[in-house]
């Protein structure tokens, strides 16, 4: 129990209350649930309205009779009020709540302890809405594909494709919620609150809220902010008075799992000026101190995810995530998660891949593939030989091939396509026009940033020497980058934590200026010149070798 | 619309605000919710804050779209916030809301324009759950069979019982809300607001309350005060967003038709110091001024509701409620509701008639019969042929015959039985020792009360010299009485229009001082003093004749 006054700002999510009540009489016939409700706002720590739902007055006073009106009331901190969630007959030994990182690919999840903060479980799993479009695009498509062929549809219209997307992911969170119970040997209805960071559309098709207009001109969320929620109205079987806290978020590209990365990182409260970076299916970017934010994102393409090259994947066991290549040698070295046989690649993987594939000049600025003519003699035989077995043509086109066939089965060679290259070029040149422009906008240079933190699931993983080496990111010293993992998941546990920091998601998203790149023509100009390695403008990466001279391939 | 700032204290239950906002755009790509929410809240009175349910933010914010962002948002005022109920294209004509008696008995609502304030419709109908239980005595037991058989049980266990009956009244409430739409020309959806005034145990049972511990010392109900509920929550088929104000109760058996009649009688608010009675199954009362009240009740028993005397009935048509014997003459005088043929006696003709049978010495003062013994001669022959045609013997029991049978269908006279007359006594008895004890603890006299309101289903009905002659209300001057007819609906109507009487009623609830009249020496010592004709102390009823000498019937 926490003592009175000096929890203020650090009250979690669901807060244990104190319940000692005299017993009834003939002197004293306050009905039982006056006598509760006296009780619990006697030791609450501020004199906001106390919510008691009807449906849990009766269960509710029958444990207080039972337990000879004492115990322990469990208390929803909402924004604006108190809500009772539960009654037990004494104080519990803990109380886990589950945070969430909802991605479009991915679902990773921890299991917090309110009482102590700490970290009882992690899991993750994938998010089977894959099943219906491997991105969100096509998700939306899938839950408007009623809507978008009638005119105008009845204000109670729900698309039946809608449903089926969030009942998928409602399923994923509950089996999730049940993984963690069973990792952290409790109940799943043990768990008491949930905090949930995704993207809007993400967060958009877990709602149940139609996403028709996010990806319209001028690209409208339905909902940037819901209040929370309790987890019986929408179906997660945790405990059904769970308060729900589902970050919010500020346009169609620029969602809660970016609020929540700014949360984690303390952007919008150090006196320095810092950068965070998202790069996923979108680039997503902010820079800001504690006297400003602003934010941009602009669609990075999906280069950098699963399922959709060929051969990129999930940061998981057989992911290639690190590879070199000497220059000299043309010794390659790879490196899988886990040390599992590769299987394919993942961020961190390409973009070591595309960066050691140019600085060995098997690939030149335009990203196209060198390659050994038949009569050609090199004047190092290394480079003829490594060319001669990996730059290959599939299909009359030509690709590199990272590891060979094991012969065991057909089509188990890990392949960078020129397709594969092409999309990644597209994607680190949306990234770096989305970076300039907004430090275009503000009026300062790079190399005003204290630091830039890197974030998403490949940011604990990625070489920033790497992404500077293709020009993804700007040239900068290597200690200006912090690689600081899933900040969106980071985000969701505060809010589980903190009254503050659930108040600091909503005063970053009134404190933020955010601008739309889909429609700014100077990112369109600066997107041309970054699709080159590294930048049309080599000045830019006074660290990064420049090869002129290049062969037609 | 009303104007901002002047409707302070006037707002009533749900207001339509105006909602205008400019459309999306590149510039401005606020969420559509976000911009709903921001038009609404620029127009609202006060600056709480604005729920918005997430079940009613995709068909809200698509009606907001089709009307072009502009239109009018009707906005339920909670005591302590804002919800949002719904959404029109433009300003309704007619904003139609519901105040209930809710009676043990029967049910009487009006209709109201929350515009205007003008009632539309009224109805009455029939408490179905008279099939369970006449008194509410056997409902509780009926919604608690299975309760009553365990030890204890599970918190979240529901009674069936309570179910039947819950459901019992809420089919009734529903009944009554299309026979008030219909008769207003609208759809029962269109009704926007329900206001209930009901004793505690009728609320209870209405709102699927246990009622177990009510009748049980030390007489707990479970809740005095239930928050605004929305209508879907409790299966009334009005709109499902329609706010429901439950009045709250003090106690087990002061309910919330008794803060009601408080509101509707000012009695809160007056410098001068007046009195409510409402005898009904109980005798409640109330005294009070602006700054106190105090309050009693006691089981007045069964005596003025139908279904309890065999002749008993509710004030509908074919009730004798006016009757009168000419003392000399024995000319009797019987009047019914609409002059239908008479059926039965309400509260009203009971009271004259036992009135008039003892001012005509057909009863004495114990209330027995007085009867003709075949040899009698008397001064009177009329009074002899009266006694001879009137006072008969019924299974070996004297009777009194108010309208003899038609001869049409078998048992169709209106007869008062002894066992009638002895629970009338008893009932008025208890009536006057509740008002004697009040007076007494609050330290004054009857003759300081400036006014005396009788409410209840009869008090329109009743005629206060008949009720002093028989020794149920103290022998003041006509004029001290008021008939305010059924203030516990007149209350209900006021908590829809205002949101001042709303408050209202909770400041009655902290206000007010209740006296627990069952467990009370002084009540019981009273009671049995008053349980003759008028009063065995004949001082205290001055204007009434006595008659000590009588005949042993």
């Amino acid at each position: 129990m926490l003592e009175k006054k000096s929890i203020q700002k650090n009250i979690p999510f669901v807060l244990p209350v104190a319940v000692m009540a005299p017993p009834p009489s003939l002197q004293d016939n306050t009905a039982d649930l006056d006598r509760l409700r006296r009780a619990i706002t006697a030791n609450l720590p501020d004199e906001r309205p106390l919510d008691i739902p009807l449906r849990r007055v009766v269960p509710l006073c029958r444990r207080f009779r039972h337990s000879r009106f004492t115990g322990v009331a469990l208390v929803n901190d909402l924004p604006d009020r108190w809500v009772l969630a539960d009654f037990l007959s004494q104080c519990p030994q803990i109380l886990p709540a589950m945070a969430l990182d909802l991605g479009t690919t991915g679902l990773e999840a921890t299991l917090i302890d309110l009482l102590t903060g700490q970290t009882m479980a992690t899991a993750t799993r994938e998010n089977n809405q894959i099943e219906y479009g491997a991105d969100i695009l096509s998700r939306i498509h899938q839950a408007t594909s009623i809507r978008r062929q009638m005119h105008t549809v009845a204000p109670d219209f729900t698309d039946p494709g809608l449903t089926t997307l969030q009942q998928s992911i409602v399923f994923c969170i509950n089996e999730l919620a049940a993984t963690l119970a069973a990792a952290g040997g409790m109940d799943v209805e043990d768990i008491c609150a949930l905090s949930v960071s995704g993207n809007t559309a993400m967060t958009h098709l877990f709602l149940g809220l139609d996403p028709f207009y996010i990806i319209r001109e001028p690209y409208i969320p339905l909902a940037n902010w819901i209040e929370p929620l309790e987890a019986w109205e929408i179906g997660i079987t945790i405990h059904p008075a769970a308060p729900v806290w589902i970050m919010p978020s500020i346009g169609s590209y620029f969602g809660g799992d970016l609020i929540s990365g700014i949360l984690a990182t303390g952007l919008s409260t150090n006196p320095q000026t810092r950068m965070l970076i998202d790069v996923g299916t979108n680039a997503e970017v902010v820079i800001g101190n504690q006297d400003w934010l602003i934010a941009c994102a602009g669609a990075a393409g999906p280069a950098l995810e699963g399922g959709v090259t060929r051969m990129g994947m999930r940061a998981a066991p057989g992911a290639i995530e690190f590879v070199t290549i000497d220059p000299v040698s043309y010794a390659m070295e790879v490196r899988t998660i886990d040390d599992a046989p590769a299987c394919g690649l993942c961020g961190s993987g390409i973009i070591d891949l595309v960066a050691s594939l140019y600085l060995a000049r098997v690939i030149d600025i335009r990203g196209k593939f060198q390659h050994c003519r038949p009569d050609e003699i090199s004047d190092n035989p290394a480079r003829t030989a490594f060319l001669h077995k990996h730059v290959v043509l599939r299909n009359g086109v030509w690709a590199f091939v990272v590891i060979p066939s094991t012969g065991a089965k057909s089509n188990d060679e890990v392949l960078l396509e020129q397709v594969d290259l092409d999309a990644l070029l597209r994607s680190k040149a949306a990234s770096y026009a989305v970076l300039a422009t907004l430090i275009n906008q503000v009026g300062i240079n790079f190399s005003d940033l204290a630091e830039i933190c890197v974030a998403g699931a490949f940011g604990n993983h990625i070489n920033p020497r790497s992404a500077i080496t293709i020009g993804m990111l700007p040239d900068l010293a290597l200690s200006v980058y912090r690689a600081i993992g899933n900040s969106s998941l980071q985000g969701a546990e505060q809010v589980l934590l903190a009254r503050s920091a659930r108040q600091s998601c909503l005063d970053i998203v009134n404190k933020i200026t955010y601008i739309e790149l889909n429609v700014n023509h100077e990112f369109m100009i600066r997107f041309s010149g970054a699709r080159f390695i590294p930048h049309t403008d080599p000045t830019l990466f006074p660290s990064v070798p420049l090869f002129i001279e290049h062969k037609d391939s």
